[in-house]
């Protein structure tokens, strides 16, 4: 076959396969085709295996065995199911050659040319040169199967794949059994019809981008409810305890009963938001951790596998995941809201983290998102975040805030240890004496702010606009809060301190803004686990004012 | 240009374009080209998009620019820099054509074969039809360039394009000016030179994931206690957090392990008992309640108006009040556990409490409660006491087992202002003066004791016995703690100090015990309210470690 439009077309995702061999020339010629790929920045990053042991074949067979009975539970409809059963989706046992393409992630540890605006072009090379083999096998009259059932994680164990190296998945080779009547099998199978010509739409004008700027001034309400004060003191105070015995549990309940309006205040369905995004100063070193962690903690948390999740369950707390900005397109999942601004910021030792635009659209979205929750029935919103790097980003944010000296402001973070914390504060100190902006905050917020640190800010104003219960984690989120209120410095009322977390420059904020926290258990995690861990506490102030039995109803005699 | 490898071969990431004109058959056949290209499942969700106006072009132009200018600043390698700006990386206003190759997301939302180990294989069949259409351009004699440095989310914007479909870039087509003399053009720059073969290794057999399950029954038992806590740790870091990173909940969770020697620990049926007596001291006005106070709160017990009714509600524990010695004969009662050992003890400020046999029934009768509750499945159980006067008590006994002055042993109680306190104090004083009694501490407790104090210390030390979990509550409870401690000091080892209370007396016993409390909030009420409060804190521990997934199972890098 020498025609290309003839071979494109011949191309099949085979899973039937003659036992007949393949030669190694076969094999070399159509691997010089995935090398003549494209190669973003000429990274070079595609890495192939070949396998042949049988041994190793059948351990990945089961693996596929073990996930294609989970896709099979995907559907409900029994028809569905049925055929799904009946299709032949490998050949992994079958096809005389098996071969891992790859992808070698550690070439974005360096500079490289065509990822900034997404990292995915590295993997996207590998995948044209999973085309052109497949191209060049063809040709030669062979056939290959693309096998993506599986678990990737299990999948690169097997196979002792370096941390590093991304397989785009299993690959059949050997001599086609069938044409499947010169059409994809599943078609053939009736499963799916493809469309007959592709679909193309001309563009031909641009849309304009309009962002309504965010209302920067509060007002400033006073209404006289020294009424209401008055009878909520005489509540709390009528229950079969000594007067102000249970100490910060009663003035949690005076909190919640004033936010809510109501002498019998009640939780509704509180929720905590937790917003990832990363951060360009990431790059630098500021974190032990590599800037991959923020993708894989928000899968973890979609997941269900994380700290917040089970601190959420544990305390029937709804939990809902942001992406601000991380930098990973992750496919639609009902349960991550997408508000992603861009995959990650620009570091800010060089240039703004983000535009001033960018900075109106964080408390949009922080603000639509809350009020998607609010419209939903829940009173009480917990706040908490995840991003590589952003405990330098909240550092900077607080030392402009508040005027304190950046090392007052700088904590290890999750994984820095004290040797190199002078390098971080010297770093964040070089990128402050470089900033040569104004004083002014929008500004600042801009030069240094992170997607989700700016989310949060616009999410708890428009909570205190909902008169909702908001609940304020470790210290990122404090810088959050910190941002909020100076805009309104009102939202204090409604806002719970939910601990004390062990980076320092958090017990230094808390002073600063005058705040008492409920817990001081030396937490340090984020990701809103300190909301969700302090959530009982304020269960039971809600249940002491409403359910405790007073002096008079217990016939026990105040003193 | 026939010949599949010369296509290959000769394909070139374009930016370097004449004006020529593209007609519209070579775009048509390009994009049959890239229709014939697999596609995952049969989902077809690739999208074409076709750009001919220079408005569009121009603000996507800008859009690069704008991220280029990034890029730029990512190195700080000054001769890096200057290639970097000096290398024409798109061709966006001059290529006659501007294609966009996209997919539509929203096919996921459906039942999809081949996407359950990752839905990027939707992703990757667009790739696979966009390396088919730079073939067939190529075969044609034009050119494609691949532009990724954009801000894809303005992108979508600019371009109008649903929430659902997601761009591989912006692909620039038109007749190629040169053809960089047959290789990528970054190599050409001697930017970067592509390796001569591709990169392929065999993989012969397969690696043994091997996990070693733990064996308690091992023969040599320190050795074995050795490698428990080496595994429990390990358990603990193997978590998706960074290490120690929970703090105090790391702390709980490991002794948890250990009282319940096992990895996966869990509360059984805990417990919370309120011990109640009267106090002959409560007849010098150490306290602003009258005595009757005290049967009033059981009765408040059993009826469920209390406090700890309450906060042992919300937390779904059981709880079990015991009639220690009220001075009172209350009605049989199923609710009521009965270990009355006299209506009330003796003023110890002329005379003994009790007897020496009365305080070994204490013990036993405190013994014999808590095996009754071990035998019913429960595996952790929290001390609360109740009893007007009993802080005078405790404050004595502090006093003689620390060796502590009574000024720092003497608290406010639950009643008394600061006016009262010398005269309190001075009470004390005056009653340890008037021992004349032996050092010896079961004399001491016969003198000074309280029935309910050493129900709780004879009820921790047979909980320590049955390996339950022991929760302490607030200064009386501690203060019976203190006495089991004296007896056996290995109970530290099961002890949960669940908080500093706001009797000041209390945080100096917690130092002097070298205990670490889990809340600080101002609390004073005993009835083991603090012990109830803090209990989600321990189940917060005990949740992490059995349900959060490791870095191993969720995928997520280590530090």
């Amino acid at each position: 076959m020498s025609n290309l439009d003839d071979i494109l077309k011949s191309r099949r995702d085979t899973r039937h396969f003659t036992a007949e061999e393949v030669p190694d020339e076969v094999i070399k010629k159509a691997l010089q085709a995935g090398h003549w790929a494209p190669s973003v920045g000429l990274t070079d990053a595609t890495r192939y295996y070949l396998i042949k042991s049988h041994e190793v074949k059948s351990s990945i067979k089961n693996l596929f065995l073990d996930y294609n009975k989970k896709a099979e539970e995907l559907t409900d409809n029994l028809e569905q199911k049925e055929l799904y059963k009946s299709l032949k989706l490998e050949a992994i046992e079958e096809a005389p050659i098996g071969l891992v393409i790859a992808y070698d992630r550690s070439v974005l540890n360096q500079f490289t040319i065509g990822t900034i605006g997404s990292n995915e072009a590295v993997k996207f090379s590998s995948v044209c040169a999973a085309q052109n083999i497949w191209l060049s096998l063809t040709e030669q009259g062979y056939g290959m199967g693309w096998v993506s059932i599986l678990n990737y994680y299990q999948f690169k164990k097997i196979l002792d794949l370096p941390e590093n190296i991304e397989p785009l998945g299993y690959f059949c080779i050997g001599k086609p059994a069938t044409n499947y009547n010169n059409q994809p099998m599943l078609q053939q199978l009736h499963w799916k019809q493809k469309s007959e010509a592709p679909i193309c739409t001309e563009i031909k004008e641009i849309h304009q981008i309009n962002v309504s700027p965010f209302d920067l001034q509060s007002e400033n309400k006073t209404q006289n409810k020294a009424d209401f004060y008055t009878l909520l003191q005489d509540k709390i105070d009528s229950k079969t305890k000594p007067v102000g015995s249970l100490g910060t549990l009663e003035a949690l309940a005076f909190q919640m009963a004033t936010v809510f309006e109501t002498l019998n205040p009640k939780i509704e369905k509180p929720n905590i938001v937790v917003f990832a995004a990363d951060h360009g100063i990431a790059n630098h070193g500021v974190s032990d951790y590599p800037q991959d962690v923020t993708r894989q903690m928000v899968t973890n948390f979609l997941d269900g596998g994380a700290a917040i999740n089970v601190f959420c369950n544990q305390n029937n707390i709804e939990l809902s995941i942001v992406d601000s900005g991380v930098n990973y397109d992750f496919p639609t999942n009902a349960k991550l809201i997408d508000a992603k601004i861009a995959k990650g910021t620009q570091s800010f030792l060089h240039v703004p983290a983000m535009s001033e635009s960018e900075v109106q659209l964080c408390f949009e979205k922080g603000k639509s998102i809350v009020e998607n929750i609010a419209r939903s029935g829940s009173n009480c919103i917990g706040f908490g975040e995840m991003g590589i790097g952003n405990t330098s980003t909240a550092s900077v944010l607080m030392s402009l805030l508040t005027g304190f000296p950046i090392e007052d402001c700088v904590g290890k973070g999750t994984g820095v240890e004290n040797e190199k914390l002078l390098l971080k504060q010297n770093l964040l100190q070089r990128a402050i004496e470089n900033y040569s902006g104004q004083a002014e905050i929008l500004s600042q917020l801009s030069y240094f702010g992170g997607f989700e640190i700016l989310q949060m800010a616009g999410g708890m104003l428009a909570a205190f606009e909902n008169k909702m219960l908001i609940l304020v984690d470790g210290f990122i989120c404090t810088v959050a809060y910190l941002i909020a209120f100076k805009i309104n410095s009102n939202i204090k009322q409604n806002t719970v301190f939910c601990h004390c977390s062990a980076e320092k420059a958090h017990s230094e904020l808390l002073n600063y803004l005058e705040a008492k926290p409920i817990l001081n258990l030396d937490l340090r995690l984020g990701e809103g686990t300190g909301c969700a861990v302090a959530f009982p506490i304020l269960k039971s102030a809600e249940a002491f004012l409403n359910e405790m039995a007073s002096f008079e109803s217990a016939g026990v005699s105040r003193k």
